[in-house]
């Protein structure tokens, strides 16, 4: 997948800030003409005019986000970039640009930085984003990341939290967990790796979780796919942290209920495997895991037959009236109230 | 000016990531009709048909651009709007939204981010600034503001910092090198106060200087005036790093040289008898000291006459061919080259 280059190394102190971003940024190629100015002045310049734009942001923090004792990084730089075009994608849109800030204590050198602009560029590259900014400073601890989103959508097509209606279709992309449960193999080796550091471990068994927590796909594929089906989704979120949280917001800014089938959700079967051998249950892992990135989105239920064949897509519940709330039917067939335990950023 | 409250305290881990971006939002209010959807969903939503838009983000952390011994929290809110809204006046542009993100350890109660939140508020109403978005979490030191903000402008207005010509004029707005020395002040004041705390300091003689540094105020202003005065800048850029960096930049990115008269620098008072006390040179001060937050433009010679009566405005030299290099011409008329010395990132 990706190779790792760590051989030489340059101080940052050596090549100051504004010499930095342009070492870093000068191989990206711009895609879009709305791109009028990019990296270089006091501000990037865009021309907007065609619908509506749509704009979003996130932090990703050292030792909060991810752990780079196994997370490569050109890999982090991927997945920054994937985070916030879930974002966009979940508002139905065409992601077009990203601004990158940094934040980096001195114990970088630029080689580490060029293995994560790497990885920024390959999704760039990937989903067609013209990198547009940025700011780059010290750190008196660790690295943050900070990126900001841009994409278009026109105005029939924009899709908030808020539109879903009693009776609509609860469909999910993809399968979920496999994150959640490939961050706690990662985890599991880096114990085994301190107490040992001469393991060599053979994580074949664990490669889709594996590669689902370090190189996630924001699915732009899917708002592909969506326009040609000509479905529009009534409500639409990204799944960052874990589906019950992320139901629970769409139910509530759209003021619903709803009922979701525990055995409808989509698991891979190396989730289900690997979650036996953890001795956790696999629903819970996917209701709570969480850094799926797969979107969440209603349907009118007249649209249920143009996305009933798609292996992309699974349909996981209905929505119904807010006085009901919202419940999983376990397999059991037992009704029990959803209640948001995804990932906190604060506890 | 502001005044502080901190008498009671509410851990954030009682709070959550949405309640806190819920709570301490939800009294902003949106001035512009592009702003379509705020805070919220998974992205905002912004109709940007008019002109180009034009994007900037700046990061401010804890121990590296700001101390918290002597910056109130609700300057630093003030300040970091600030900072953003500087790159957006120097592309001649009016500035509408902008994103927050925040990294804050859990030694913060919320009650000292509401005081952030409503330095960043005053800002926001005092330019008319929507606040449109953020992410908000846990860092595992310190303080860190993550801010981009969006402009408009039209295509004849949008000024770069590319378009300097030889013979144009050399403008810039306010006076230079008082925040560098108000930074100095303060941290002399720090000092004192470790070895005495009861020491009550009078610091009238410096307040202007200390509110330069602690509440900068970006020159929405000038690109007001400029637009009634019909001037349009061939060139513009913000000082944030120093005088000479800024005109380093300046002369670069148009391929042109200049000459800059010592004797122009537009100097406070203050300032004058601030560093004669502290033993430093003004000059220095001016060219190198930093975050003046003034706007440093390029006009063509027939535009002098519109903007010589202008008490905002000074003209500190004039550009040259790029062969001429860039140059200081001392008080004792001796010509040296500029040095870019402000304030580096790495360092």
């Amino acid at each position: 997948m990706f190779d790792n280059k760590a051989n030489q190394s340059t101080s940052l102190d050596q090549i100051g800030e504004f010499k930095l971003i342009k070492h870093l940024t000068e191989n990206f190629k711009i895609h879009h003409s709305s791109t009028l100015k990019g990296v270089g002045d006091d501000a990037a310049v865009l021309d907007l005019k065609q619908g509506q734009t749509v704009l979003t942001t996130d932090l990703l923090i050292e030792g909060i986000h991810f752990d780079l004792a196994y997370m490569p990084l050109k890999h982090l730089g991927y997945k920054a970039v994937m985070v916030n075009l879930s974002d966009v994608y979940a508002m139905n849109a065409v992601a077009r640009q990203i601004t990158v800030s940094l934040a980096v204590s001195n114990r970088f050198p630029l080689e580490a930085l060029e293995e994560l602009y790497a990885g920024i560029q390959l999704a760039c590259d990937k989903h067609e984003i013209d990198l547009i900014g940025g700011d780059t400073t010290s750190s008196n601890k660790g690295l943050l990341i900070s990126i900001t989103a841009l994409g278009q959508v026109t105005p029939e097509k924009v899709t908030y939290r808020s539109g879903a209606k009693p009776q609509d279709l609860l469909v999910v992309s993809g399968d979920l967990g496999a994150s959640y449960m490939g961050l706690q193999v990662l985890e599991r080796e880096k114990q085994v790796f301190l107490v040992n550091p001469q393991s060599q471990p053979d994580l074949t068994a664990y490669d889709y979780l594996i590669e689902r927590q370090l190189k996630p796909e924001a699915r732009k594929d899917i708002v592909v796919l969506l326009e040609s089906l000509d479905v529009k989704p009534t409500a639409m979120i990204d799944i960052s942290d874990g589906l019950s949280s992320e139901i629970l917001h769409l139910c509530e800014d759209s003021e619903v209920g709803c009922n979701l089938f525990e055995e409808k959700i989509p698991l891979d079967p190396q989730l289900i495997s690997t979650c036996e051998e953890f001795e956790i249950s696999s629903t819970t892992v996917a209701l709570s895991g969480g850094e799926d990135y797969e979107l969440l989105f209603t349907i009118d239920q007249k649209d249920y037959e143009k996305i009933k064949g798609s292996p992309h897509l699974t349909v996981i519940g209905f929505i119904s009236d807010e006085s009901e709330g919202a419940h999983l039917i376990t397999r059991s067939n037992q009704k029990v109230p959803l209640t948001a335990q995804g990932w906190k950023a604060f506890g």
